[in-house]
């Protein structure tokens, strides 16, 4: 059994994780990164990246079947599923490959092994290969355990075979015949997008009224609509219904996405961490946990279960725990983005619900430029502003490269400017959808004709 | 001959006449619009709208050539250039029947002739079809009459079959052999990526050391490679060279893209506007020419030569003829884009090339997650910063997207922020590459290995 000391140990190599480890080493910490699994956590494993790489090859499939629209002649063999997963697969490992190598390089420990905590400042390892057990002291400590899938009920057990959650999915080379999924949020409607894309035979149970039930309905319906357009069934209001789609013999696989709980199997109790009524890890605006040396970021603190907000706070509590407390948290403007075909995003405000004084502007993509260079029929924004200031407080996109015009939001939002300046946006751009609606929230935007009726604000 | 009285008159419905009249009209004035050729001016109808549309083309076909890297298996034709082009005309077409019907919408009186100027107040009206001649007046006029390609030398005269211009070239749909493109500035760089892509060879001349000399060199360095790639044959400090390479019969089209120069044939000398050495009318902050009551906005001005400055100036002289002048022209931030293959774009402070204390950060594509999910290998971020208050001052984009990123970039710099805010930007997005550039500048890139030596700034 060996003894090591070191600045900081980090558990957990998710974006949380792995970005605390980096920049504690840039700022001169000596730091340990402790995985039981994969490099990378849920986003590039399980989450964000596979999810992403499938969208694309579909993404890539419909644009090679809109092809004559340029006047390009075009034959598609039907897809094969497995090749698709081998070279997700392969994009994977590469990316964790890129990820240890920046790890390494700064000369961090990564210890491939199961922690848990002893003391404040002692980790109990057992490694994952050698089934070595040993201590490790640290000054400080920064949490990044994540998440995992939470089970529907104790009588839906996920077996990995026919009952599997959003890793299982990832992980099949075989594309089901019919797939139900349970769960209507953004990994359901994810997972719903991508594989009745590629064929699958996919219906869709959510719970409440809408999908995606915290955003805007036109966005929600948009995307249900696209969704049963793709060949979907889309249940709303599903409690009565689950049980009897569940006990329905044609389907390969039941997919369910109802949200996810926290890794916190680590011994908490042992020095009294302070977790929430669901289990999640309290911290302050520096990242810090009721015990002062001891951080947690990202998922584990079930703040925003977001790789980017995840990021970020392994920024911060890096900073925090080598510089002592002098960077807080300012999740004040997040966007939100989700894959459907075509993608949707939104950023507010914060305090956005509570703003009564609100004109609502809407531009649709078939007005767009580039929207019709792009052959992007489909979308629209929508942009929210001060009545009186004409400050804009919010925006919508269901729109192709809605992951990218978000960011320009964002930007927009973050920047507390009280108008969007014209000259700062390049013409043709999909970019210019959140000038022109925002633009039409006052009736000014040039590019629809004059109307009467404003259309109401929804909140 | 009939008399008629607006209180707005504008010349030309280009990017800033077309938003000049609607805004007028938008905050109650009576508008008369006249365009002697195509609504929609330079922009629509031979600059950025025809070139995006086949470039667009020319990218999906790459895409489509690449889609094996999907698993994707497809096979294409050999394209057929006409019905490429018939496609970009029929686009071309709906965006205007759109602009006209926006124009009508607002009972703006749009009227094609040709005007010129009699009086301050009175312009004399030529319309083409009827070959009517009449007067207007109007208590302010507005003048965007924009550009037109400049030739060469007096040897050298557009005949619009082999010698071409940047007009010429958008209206051919037979696609050459062998192409001479003099000058490498953005629309040469823009044609030379379009019809090598398409299968011509390319030849492309340009005076300078470098293409898009006033561009950032690593960036004019990767565009040349990338073009050199595609089979294009570059030619640079072109000065004693052209003669010759003029003189070679193998060459279907020369096409000359060596500047524009303005369209003041209006007898601007009847009421004394002043014009600068080019020819281009001088404007103050608010968009007014010496004479108190006419405008001038757009390209006619010779200030930027871009549609969303252009936009941006008809907006602003509306407003400033109907209400007094109460805006101005804030031009601090522009983005600038080519549609190279993939795209670049820079945007800076302005000023930028004062500041002495700058740190230069750059980012590959080969290292961020999203590039690598799209494919898209070639490509890098750099990013200049302040090197003691960490404020970021400019960015430089080449690759895919570049042309939305770098709106993001932009609101970066407008908003004036002191540095990222990382849970504003969407991951996994490609925009995430402008903060890991920035983060690089001062050695805090998450996403790098840790590396010794800083790179030299450039400015």
């Amino acid at each position: 059994m060996s003894v090591n000391n070191y600045d900081i140990i980090i558990i957990g190599s998710g974006p949380s994780g792995y970005n605390a480890a980096v920049r504690a080493s840039q700022i001169g910490a000596k730091v340990a990164l402790i995985e039981k699994s994969l490099v990378g956590g849920v986003c590039l494993n399980h989450g964000c990246i596979p999810t992403k790489f499938l969208w694309t090859v579909l993404k890539r499939k419909i644009e090679i079947k809109k092809a004559y629209e340029y006047a390009l002649n075009v034959n598609i063999s039907p897809i094969n599923f497995k090749n698709i997963v081998k070279i997700k697969n392969k994009n994977i490992d590469n990316i964790r490959k890129g990820m240890i190598k920046v790890i390494l390089s700064y000369n961090i420990d990564l210890i491939y092994a199961t922690a848990s905590l002893i003391n404040k400042n002692t980790i109990m390892i057992v490694e994952n290969d050698k089934r070595l057990t040993y201590e490790l002291h640290a000054e400080k400590i920064i949490i990044a355990t994540g998440t995992q899938p939470k089970p529907l009920t104790d009588l839906l057990i996920y077996d990995g075979s026919k009952i599997i959650n959003s890793n299982d999915i990832l992980n099949i080379d075989e594309l089901p015949n019919n797939m139900l999924i349970i769960g209507g949020g953004p990994i359901g409607i994810e997972m719903a997008t991508i594989f009745s894309g590629f064929g699958c035979n996919v219906t869709l149970l959510e719970y409440e009224n809408y999908l995606l039930s915290k955003e805007d309905i036109e966005i929600s319906e948009s995307i249900k609509k696209n969704l049963m357009r793709q060949g979907v069934t889309v249940i709303n209001n599903c409690y009565n219904k689950i049980d009897q789609e569940v006990s329905k013999k044609k389907y390969d696989k039941i997919l369910v996405t109802v949200g996810r709980q926290p890794n916190n199997n680590l011994k908490l109790e042992n020095i009294g961490i302070k977790i929430n009524k669901l289990g999640f890890i309290e911290v302050d605006e520096f990242c810090q946990t009721n015990i002062k040396n001891i951080y947690a970021v990202g998922d584990i603190t079930g703040k925003h279960l977001l790789a980017y907000t995840a990021q970020n706070d392994g920024i911060i509590a890096a900073i925090n725990a080598v510089t002592g407390n002098c960077v807080t948290i300012d999740n004040s403007i997040i966007p939100l983005v989700v894959f459907s075909m075509p993608q949707s995003a939104s950023v507010k405000i914060s305090g956005f619900s509570q703003y009564k004084d609100v004109s609502l502007g809407k531009f649709p993509f078939t007005a767009s430029v580039r929207a019709i260079l792009d052959s992007e029929r489909i979308g629209f924004v929508k942009c929210a502003v001060d009545k009186f200031s004409k400050k804009p407080l919010a925006f919508w996109i269901f729109g192709e490269h809605a992951d990218e015009i978000i960011n320009v939001a964002s930007q927009i939002l973050k920047s507390g400017i009280k108008h969007i300046q014209r000259e700062t946006i390049f013409h043709p751009s999909l970019s210019e959808t959140l000038l022109n609606a925002y633009e039409d929230a006052f009736s000014k935007c040039t590019e629809l004709t004059k109307k009467i009726n404003k259309i109401e604000v929804q909140q």
